[in-house]
């Protein structure tokens, strides 16, 4: 396995409760107890689900948006942020057949979500995982896992509404919020 | 597997005759007679070495560009054209390092590869497949197949040195060239 790649396992067994899982868009997951993020060969053999995904390059931020970005966002694993929620998504046909300028204006120039993103930083974390391009089929094309403090809960509520009330949403033909509690 | 998967494999088998491969940057792959490109699982069982990558969303064409490219690009499968090369790519951390548009300014402003690669449209058809975010450790980054009739190679051997002599190229530390014909 690529050491870029990050398996989100769901079953009875894991660092991670399960709060509550909901559909916001299409098809929800099964339910299950506890989730554990791998970052090595899986070994699991009883799950409720298991979701892939590779971090890679960016495909939408500039250079200057990166320098904001890296000044400011924050590690995972902070001892504070005992809250993380995993949002899986995907996006439809008509967004993949966009060209890439077409698809950087709808994401940034018309739904502001570096800029939104940005704005909750550093209380925020967030790590995105690629799936469409894993070569087997792929229930989503991202699965974005985000840590945040209790005391922050508010605030990450208010990113995913602004994040959802986007132009950029409207291409989401399905989307998944897993909130979790370690 | 993902419908947009093609496996490249190399061995005594298979539709396409090895005619010359070597490396052009870095180190080579192993010799072999054939080739066969497969779009459905694998069932090869022995073989020199199998090269897999998915087809993807572009990542720099451009709206304007793109058009362009649709009306001219021809479709793979030309009766004349007998000749194909398989041209496998890695490029560098810095490469990967930079963001989207200092990619794009490389890529385009600077290198031209998508208004290079327009001048030799139709003669030349092509296919790029995606390896870099498959999820497993694989030596490349891109597999470009190209295919075109025995009267263009002397223009597909000019398209090769004009992309090779771009800055953009400064950036690949891995290639390799393979040449078939069928």
């Amino acid at each position: 396995m690529s050491a870029r790649l990050f398996s989100f396992v769901a079953g009875d067994s894991g660092a991670w409760r399960i709060v509550e899982l909901r559909a916001i868009v299409g098809a929800t997951l099964a339910p299950a107890a506890r989730l554990e993020v791998v970052n090595a060969p899986l070994e699991h053999a009883v799950q409720a689900w298991v979701l892939r995904g590779v971090t890679s390059n960016e495909r939408y931020v500039r250079h200057d948006e990166r320098r904001q970005l890296v000044d400011r966002q924050p590690v995972l694993g902070r001892a504070q942020a005992t809250c993380a929620t995993l949002i899986p998504i995907r996006k439809s046909d008509a967004w993949w057949g966009l060209s890439q300028d077409e698809r950087r204006r709808i994401f940034e120039e018309r739904s502001r979500h570096i800029e939104t993103g940005m704005r909750y930083l550093p209380a925020v974390a967030r790590r995105l995982h690629h799936c469409r391009d894993l070569g087997t089929p792929e229930p989503f094309d991202f699965l974005t896992w985000f840590e945040y403090a209790p005391a922050d809960v508010g605030n990450f509520d208010r990113l995913l509404r602004e994040l959802r009330d986007s132009e950029e949403w409207a291409f989401v033909e399905r989307e998944v919020e897993i909130r979790l509690a370690r």
